[in-house]
Order: structure tokens, then C-alpha cells, then sequence
């Protein structure tokens, strides 16, 4: 297997400043630490990123297309999100804007199982292109969506979805909602002679999502929808292999997750679902956020939120030994400081760094 | 239960069409259709959202207060993501900024299990800060990491977490890398009498972070971190609640993700890793993509590419029925056309107007 496969950015930068930018992304999004620290020639040679090129697109917009390890990801969809932009999705001024892999890696994922071809055959729809409605509103019971269905169906159209907010709720519970809705077009389909596939949306984890599936085989379905954003790349994927007769829509939903604002996202909702800390990136270091931003985000995670125990905030991300007092005095001492790079960048005196660390913490007083 | 959360987005708009922007939001984030079209008077009352403030922040800058009924979510940690930002994380001109949920919805989720007093107890640190460090870069051995794990715990550290980069890769195994890390830590708590934590980094689907989390307790750590983005909120969720002993820390990878280009996301990575259709909101409806991204992210979808079948698209968002020949004739027969709101906004007449649909698909003339 090719030992790369290139992440291509878009990044908004000063043309003299795009050659150090290019680099430190590759950084970023490979070893994540100071260069001069790493003593392992096997990983400078081959994890580190590479910049493979950078071209000018417009005025202060540049391409940038850095080559990966795949070694990096084995075959681990959520891994390979992470190593195309998990960080370097919180600067601003970077867009992801396409991605090349070697072929092995690749035909690793798989990509669909049923793809444009199979979904024509599954309706018979020969060479033009195929129809799909959408069950909605949300809030109706699986009689009035049934009966939705059965009308859109008799119609002829080729694919009936449920909306993407159609979950597990108790105004319309997946099973009876998936049975109605499976019958009701079956009964249309009969009658135009139309083979109408209606494709539920699944919700929840991977069990539940599991779950779903058989209640969907079990009511003569083949194909079935989720959001990929929103379920996880893995849980996916894993869905797509376990299920390899069952054909796969993804729902967009949360494609545009970038805008939710890191207080709420991090400070809270991380928190809500059961993070005992949430590690983000204070001011000043490699990343965008404000001061203004990081002290909305810390006071979210401690503020009295209906009994929810607090979460440890922990500003990191490009922090130094001699940042310790000011990080202190900014978020008080309910906080975990995390310094990486700047500790490992001690090479022999590793263990002195850190200790050094360790005591400022200790011995910090407050202003 | 109260029957609201509250969903407070910041929106960038003229002042002269917030109200009517305000009001599209808190449809699109419920029951995503025309009003007009829904005749069930429950869903009219309890679950379409309801705008409940709009306040000027700065020039063209609002904040637009949204009620959203709390029945749409259950308890499923994915499904509220989806009805705070799902659709709407895809308008550029709008930012999820804050939430508000009613104390039982928060008591349902549960929040951190430990929290900031759990990590701190567990590291018997007393009022002062927490320290953090972590173990890259990635590319190293099981047993190099363990080094310098243990090096940064002879320093009394009180966490020493993985990089959010290390997985489950073949130069160095989760199995092995744990077992190493856990004894190089506990061996160094044993030399400084300080309870160092090792906090591995889970990858992959619910199962295999189960499996992880094992290995890790068999280890004796009792802490651990994911990225709930990439992990997906559900996943996350279920851990928490599966591993009540268990510490967890939230890293931010892809916290940004809405700056991936669509064509790369759903034309690209969603087929990839499985998809069949990819949903996704065609210019001139509801959202902001332009034609060249929708062209782009249709020939991605398509595009011969290492074998991998090609993945149907199914531009939808606010399309009508007059415009399916401009649509078909922008994407070709190899496309499925979604038309959701407009057909239902038909009511008596949704079965004609969906065959109109339907005919005219099956009859257009391509140019």
C-alpha cells in the first residue's frame, strides 16, 4: 500500500506567511508537537506530514496539499476524520477542501456496497433519474405517516424517507412507525405495480442503530438512512459492513457543525452528555480562540447547571511552562492545565521540565 | 417535563427580515415543512418550534431565541445534536451559540459521572490545579510511549493522556500500548506516592471502545478519553452510561467540521465510507450552496475513483415542482430529485401533485 494519502486545504493566509503555515499544519495533523523533539528517525521519516505543495488560488487564499501516513489510520473511518481535520477544523481560516488516497486504502473502507447502480435496480428505474419524498412533520403518529406514505407511494415515486428529525420518540416509536409505513407502501407498490422502497432514518447508538436495522429487515426494507455527522464516521461504517445486503442514504445533518459555538459545543454539550473534562484551545496558543471565548467556555463548564456536577476545563493546545502563572491567574485553579509540545521539547530534561510544571502549578499564588 | 428546550442561535441578517429569518430557523429545526401543510393540530401546539426572542447584538446581528419541543428528543444524546443544529449548521449565517434545557431533560442526560471533584479526588490534589501531559508522537513504539510515560509520571503529573492521534495502529497497538503506559505509571506512582493518571484515547465504533475501555480497566486505569464528534454523541453517551466508574475526557477533534467543503463530506467521505444517496441542499432552496459546490460535490459523488462505485446524489432542500427540469437538467439522470414541503403543502391534492412529480421526471427532454 502507497504509505500517504493527501489532505488538501484551503487556507486564507499573507503570502509570505503561507510556507510556515503549510508546515505547521502538517505538524498539526500528524505528530502534533515540535519537530526538533522527536528523536525517532522512523517517525520523521514516515508519520510526519509532508507539504507536498502550495499554490496560490486568489488573493491571500492558498492550496495546500499535505500528504498523511496512512499508517496512521489502519482502516478506522473516525481515525481518518481525525487525521484529515480533527484539530486543524478550529482554525478558522483552514477549509478541508478535498482529500486523494492510494488505492489500497481506498478499496480498505469500501466506499457503497450498492451505490447509484443498485438503487436504480432496487425501483426498476432503467435510465432516468429516480424520485424520493420525505415523511414529515415530526409529531405524527405512525397511522398519519403510514397513510402519508401509502399516498406518496401510490404515486409512483421510487423512495419515501423519513425526515432526518424522525427518531425513536414517543409520538411515533421506530418499530410501529417502520411497520405502518413498511405495509402501507407495500399495499401501494401492489397496487401500481411500482416497487417503492420507503427508507427509515435511524437514530441512537450503534446497538439501537443495530436494532433498527432488523426491525427494518424484518419488515421487508432494504434501505435505510443516517447522518454520518451526527451518528459517527465509525458507526457508520461499521453499520455499512455488518449490513452489507441494506442500502445506506446519509442525511447531511450537522455538516456544518463548525459554527456551533465552543462554550455551548464544548463547555456544555460535552459536558451534558458525560465528560468529566474537556480539553480545548486556550488563547494564544496554536489556535483561534479568544480570551473572551475560552472564559465563556471555562464558566459553562462550572456554572450551576440543574445538579450536573461540573466539568475539569483544560485549556492546552501550544502551552508553555512560562504561560503557567497567567493560565492560573485566567482560569483559577478549578482547571487542568495540559502542556504537550513545550514539555516534550525539553528532550533530556524532560523530567526537569515537567517537574518544573508540576511545581509551578503547586506553588502558584493567586492574584 | 417541561416540554421546551431552547435553542439560541446568533444570526447575521438585515434588520428588516430577522423576524421572518427567525421564524424559518424555528421550522427548519422542527417539523422542516410549510406550516400551511400540517392539519394535525397537536403538532401545530407542541412541536413546531416557536420563536420566543429576538434581541439586535451588534450591526446585522441578532440573537433569535428558539423553542424546541423536548418529546422530539428522548434521551438520545445524537437526536439532540440533530434538533439543535442538524439542518441549520448548514446556513453560513447562522451559529448555534447557546442551549437551555429543562432541569429533568439535563437530570435525563446525566452529565459527568465524576466531573471536576471526581478527577480531582482521584489524583488527591486538593485546591490546586490539575496537570496534564501528553504522550506523542504518534509513530512511536508500545514501548518508547511507556518511556516517556513514565518519565512525565516520575515529575508527578497527575494525568498523562495519549494524543488525541493515537489509535489502534499497527506500530503501536492499543492492547500493548495500555498494558505498557499502565505499568510504566504505576510504577512511577509506587516511586513519587503520586496517584498519576493514564488517560488512553479510544478509536473506532462503540464495540471496539468497549473492548478498549476493557483493556484499560484490566489495566487498572479508570480513566479514558474520546472525541465525541468524531466518536458521535450517541457513542459517547452509551459509554458514560455503560462505564459509571469510568472517567472521561472530551477532546475537541473536529469540533470545526463545518469547514469541510461539502463536496469533499458528502461527495467524498460519506461515500466512502459507505453510502449509497447522499442528501444534500441544492442551490437555489433553503441553504446556501452555490451551484458551483452543488456541481462539485454531484461530480465527487460520481467520479471514477479506485473503483469505488459511484454514490447517488440527491439534491433536495426546499425544491419545487417546477423546477424539476432545470434540476434534472443541471444534474443528469444519474440523480435522485427530493421534494419534501412542497409536495405536502399540495394537502388534498398530494397524490396528484406527487404523480406530476413523478411524470415529469419520467418525461423530461434533457438538453
Amino acid at each position: 500500500m502507497s504509505d500517504r494519502f493527501t489532505a488538501v486545504y484551503r487556507v486564507r493566509s499573507d503570502p509570505a506567511a503561507i510556507a510556515a503555515r503549510a508546515e505547521t499544519i502538517a505538524v498539526e495533523q500528524s505528530v502534533e508537537m515540535p519537530l526538533a523533539a522527536i528523536e525517532e528517525p522512523r517517525v520523521l521519516a514516515q508519520v510526519v506530514g509532508r507539504v507536498e505543495a502550495i499554490e496560490a488560488r486568489a488573493e491571500n487564499l492558498f492550496e495546500v496539499r499535505i500528504g498523511l501516513a496512512a499508517a496512521t489510520i489502519g482502516e478506522d473511518a473516525g481515525q481518518l476524520l481525525n487525521m484529515l481535520f480533527g484539530n486543524t477544523s478550529l482554525h478558522e481560516d483552514v477549509v478541508l477542501h478535498d482529500l486523494e488516497l492510494p488505492a489500497a486504502l481506498a478499496r480498505a473502507f469500501g466506499g457503497p456496497r450498492h451505490g447509484a447502480a443498485g438503487l436504480r435496480g432496487l425501483v426498476g428505474a432503467g435510465q432516468r433519474a429516480l424520485t424520493c419524498s420525505a415523511l414529515k412533520p415530526q409529531g405524527l403518529s405512525p397511522a398519519q405517516l403510514a397513510d402519508l406514505a401509502e399516498r406518496f407511494a401510490r404515486a409512483g415515486l421510487d423512495f419515501v424517507k423519513d425526515d432526518h428529525g424522525l427518531a425513536d420518540q414517543d409520538f411515533s416509536r421506530f418499530a410501529e412507525r417502520v411497520a405502518a409505513c413498511a405495509a402501507a407502501i407495500a399495499r401501494a407498490a401492489d397496487a401500481t405495480g411500482h416497487p417503492t422502497r420507503y427508507v427509515p432514518s435511524l437514530s441512537g447508538d450503534l446497538d439501537r442503530m443495530r436494532a433498527q436495522i432488523r426491525i427494518a429487515r424484518a419488515a421487508g426494507l432494504d434501505t435505510v438512512m443516517l447522518a454520518p455527522m451526527v451518528a459517527g464516521f465509525a458507526t457508520a461504517q461499521r453499520l455499512v459492513r455488518e449490513f452489507p445486503e441494506v442500502a445506506f442514504f446519509a442525511h447531511p445533518s450537522l455538516g456544518g457543525a463548525a459554527r456551533i459555538a465552543a462554550p455551548c459545543l464544548i463547555g456544555k454539550l460535552f459536558r451534558l452528555i458525560g465528560a468529566d473534562a474537556v480539553v480545548f484551545p486556550n488563547h494564544g496558543g496554536r489556535f483561534g480562540y479568544s480570551p473572551d471565548t475560552c472564559r465563556a467556555l471555562a464558566a459553562a463548564a462550572r456554572a450551576p447547571w440543574h445538579g450536573l456536577a461540573p466539568v475539569m476545563p483544560v485549556p492546552a493546545g501550544g502551552m508553555t511552562l512560562d504561560r503557567v502563572g497567567e493560565i492560573l491567574d485566567f482560569y483559577g485553579s478549578e482547571a487542568m492545565l495540559l502542556i504537550g509540545g513545550s514539555l516534550l521539547s525539553a528532550g533530556p530534561r524532560l523530567t526537569e521540565a515537567t517537574a518544573d510544571f508540576v511545581r509551578a502549578v503547586a506553588e502558584h499564588r493567586y492574584r
